[in-house]
């Protein structure tokens, strides 16, 4: 689903990502920290796809210190190890700030598709 | 592939989109015009996953005025017309300053997954 984010500025972590074969309890941990990651404070929302094994998921935040936050969580941090150790043959990881964002659905001519705006 | 990006600060443009039912002609147009944003002046790489309908193209761009010439372009803008008329149901873009990266491939224990550093 297309995140529902606020108008600008806030802040993107791009977590871009090869996983290696086999699950070894990869989606059941992704699984729990995405529920974790949604009750954050500053959470804003978060998209998600996998294709022919590159991952790409975008979380959005209202600060960088909400990621700052999210990124020292005890039990994400445990995850990230998992991750390095068995799950991700490479990842980047980018931080940046959304400067600006524009949208459409079906049913406008323009305009934002974003319903919170 | 994850995107062989320089280091940080440069841009990214986060796309995310639903698209709707059939290809009237999407691969054709898509393929064409990830050719020709290659060529264009400032651009940094592109990565690209769809799963379950939803679409996420990040594409890297070293400067706001590569985005912007990009987005000028006369045939991307024909087929961004496109977009909204046969292909996309919804979709968002947006414009981010990517402030620092970090990365990990399987063979190293830390650093960057980045070849160019």
């Amino acid at each position: 689903m297309i995140a529902a984010t606020p108008t600008p500025p806030y802040y993107a972590v791009i977590f871009t990502s090869q996983r290696r074969d086999g699950d070894q309890g990869y989606a059941e941990t992704a699984a729990r920290m995405l529920e974790r990651a949604q009750r954050q404070p500053g959470f804003l929302g978060v998209e998600s796809a996998r294709e022919d094994g590159l991952g790409i998921t975008v979380s959005y935040w209202e600060s960088e210190a909400a990621i700052r936050a999210w990124r020292e969580d005890l039990q994400h941090s445990a995850a990230r190890e998992r991750g390095r150790a068995d799950w991700y043959g490479a990842f980047t990881a980018r931080i940046a700030r959304v400067e600006r964002d524009y949208g459409f659905t079906q049913a406008e001519t323009s305009g934002s598709a974003n319903p919170l705006r």
